[in-house]
């Protein structure tokens, strides 16, 4: 045996000629991983994340509900537990989903995940069979498009306006072969920061109830309304057709990596069945700190706190964006959310904007990824959560003067 | 559209015609969850489960990781992070297997994953197209039967000895066919309790480097070896072929979620990918808190502690085996990990035992759902981690009657 063991090493070579499964070529490389990490140099005013405003984390009050938790039932918390997620924090989201939108759910029908992104692969994992065809908003979010992509569908992108996706686009799709589920984010979507109109949401519900197929409902950002007041889900619509996604990663803290799913029974069954495969549960810890600090901490008031902190920098963007830049750039005023969606004049790259502006320390995100399709390669996301006022004003400016120069001749 | 607003209900009608992934009809319902159910009430002594003993979780310790933690960089530990994991936490990793078992591993080669079942399931995203040929020990681990079954592989169950996998099965299964990965648990398997030989390691390592195959190295149990000497791992043999899967659970607290995955470059690049799109990154405050509890408490005192009760349990168990038990039931004598594994006389049903023994409130896992070929109806797995020395003696007193009564003429 001994010509077999030769000294640990990076001798990789038997890797190399590894094939790995189909599905890992449909997946689109992460282009935003790449661009992140040359936008991390500290004076880099960056708008290309995603990242919340670490100001608004209430380390204080989580320290305060760790320890509690620790100190009165720690052998219980770091114990392994069900697949399904800690039964009083469901209970909080069920009840918080009836006082703030008068949705009537069930704990039952709620299963904790890894943040909300894990929500994407276990939807995927249990309605993507290959060729499946899957509906998205054009431009989509891409952490959805990377985890769906994985389940081999063909996308439909359906083009997003500023009432929501078109209609007629979505129609049309659902004719043309039957579309399994739509996925959507109808409240200040990730990447465009567009809010469906109610009219829309109703719409797409019924387009959605006559095709068969699921609404996937991320609402990741339906908290962070800068007016306060909610837009129905489109569950109240489509109640047996839609599968609502959540995420405390924008009111309370991202790193402790709590979302949930709320589906109809039948699905929710196959979802534990996918949880349990995929990582057993969730963990048991973080549930119990954010249920300790939900159930003794006022995040109405935190909730509302955010909301304050991030509508002055979306003002600040959007005044910016009116004052300082050409007429031929359009861009998107987000009722809520995290981003603000920038359309350059037709013929102007966003890869060569986001080039000349990194050299003035200001980063951005082109459009590109969020296109399943190919397209938008004048588009820009800009993030305005992560940056202070005089961050941005200065960072836009910046930015103003970057495309000035490239796109108006 | 107000005919398409019933109010809120549970009318979930539309959802009962929808058709799940073709993947999910794979998957084994979990026996053992159902089973784990009928086994709770207080009064029952359990040795159906799999849960370490939670008076050997440093409750106090953790505590004091995670106060200090959020107090020097709560900010930071609470907010979005790499896919990869926290660098010193794998840095950690990296020199342990140095130091423990002298395998050089980089930490680039090492990604933080929600406990070793997440593990299993990005191995199967990433490695196994549908149809694909994949070696498992019969009996095998439940957990990656469901998390493959979901990749739907073809399974080729090989016999596990007392020494490891049957050598002369793996031959003529890679024969027949390529066996792209051979998953497998060389110390203490769960099920079985088993220890693989060294020379048999060599001899596994030697075929799979022949047929080109990966190993994929469950070292769930490895710091639980109750000798303190552990065993090489395959990766020794097969520097660029394997994948070992690592857990802070037996050794930490199962309640976090904290496991890791080591795997040669070109893989660990599509493990990354397929981690990303499941969801983004492991829980970084858990990370953080793992970190500075490994850094900062004697984890080698900790786990010769875990080691000498655990191996007092099983003494115990064995003792019970060998005074109370016929002499037409087998079983193995684990080296270290949680489980002894049990065979009854042919004919012996270990489901009829389960509810019998029930009754006496003792309950046993029945170890048919670890089988992917069926078989195994008389055997059973008893967990000797989560009971105490007394409840073992009391529990096992209660088994050994009702298998006499059953199983013997």
């Amino acid at each position: 045996m001994s010509q077999l063991t030769p000294p640990e090493g990076t001798g990789t070579v038997a890797a190399k000629r590894f094939t790995f499964a189909p599905r890992m070529a449909k997946t689109p490389k992460s282009f935003i991983r790449e661009i992140l990490k040359v936008t991390e140099r500290p004076e880099v005013i960056s708008f290309a994340g995603g990242l919340p405003s670490p100001a608004l984390i209430d380390v204080e009050g989580i320290r305060a509900a760790t320890v509690s938790v620790l100190e009165q039932d720690g052998q219980v918390a770091l114990q392994y537990s069900t697949t399904e997620g800690y039964l009083p924090l469901r209970q909080f989201i069920a009840d918080r989903y009836r006082s703030r939108l008068g949705l009537q759910v069930s704990p039952d029908e709620i299963l904790i995940t890894n943040g909300s992104q894990q929500c994407l692969d276990l939807i995927g994992k249990v309605i993507i069979g290959t060729g499946d065809h899957v509906g998205i908003e054009r431009p989509g979010y891409l952490g959805a498009i990377q985890a769906f992509s994985l389940y081999e569908p063909v996308f439909h992108p359906v083009t997003l306006h500023n009432d929501g996706p078109d209609r007629e686009e979505l129609e049309a799709a659902c004719r043309a072969s039957p579309v399994k589920m739509f996925y959507g984010v109808p409240n200040s979507q990730n990447p465009s920061g567009i809010t469906y109109s109610e009219s829309c949401r109703k719409e797409v519900a019924r387009i959605m109830e006559e095709n068969g197929g699921l609404f996937v409902e991320d609402d990741a950002y339906g908290e962070l309304n800068f007016s306060g007041s909610s837009m129905p889900s489109i569950r109240s619509f489509l109640p047996g057709q839609t599968v609502i996604t959540g995420s405390f990663s924008k009111i309370l803290a991202p790193g402790m990596r709590m979302g949930w799913v709320v589906a109809p029974p039948a699905i929710m069954e196959q979802l534990v069945i996918a949880k349990q495969a995929s990582d057993l549960h969730s963990n048991y810890l973080s549930q119990r700190i954010a249920y300790e600090y939900l159930s003794h901490q006022d995040i109405d008031s935190h909730i509302r706190k955010i909301r304050r902190a991030y509508r002055h920098q979306r003002d600040i963007m959007i005044r910016m964006l009116e004052e300082k830049f050409p007429e031929s750039v359009s861009y998107t005023c987000p009722l809520g959310g995290m981003f603000v969606w920038i359309t350059l004049p037709p013929g102007c790259s966003s890869m060569a904007v986001f080039e000349s502006a990194l050299k003035k320390n200001v980063a951005v995100l082109p459009g590109l990824p969020f296109y399943v399709d190919g397209g938008g390669s004048n588009t820009l996301r800009l993030n305005f959560s992560n940056s202070t006022p005089d961050d941005i004003e200065e960072g836009m400016k910046r930015l103003a003067g970057v495309i000035m120069e490239m796109c108006i001749q």
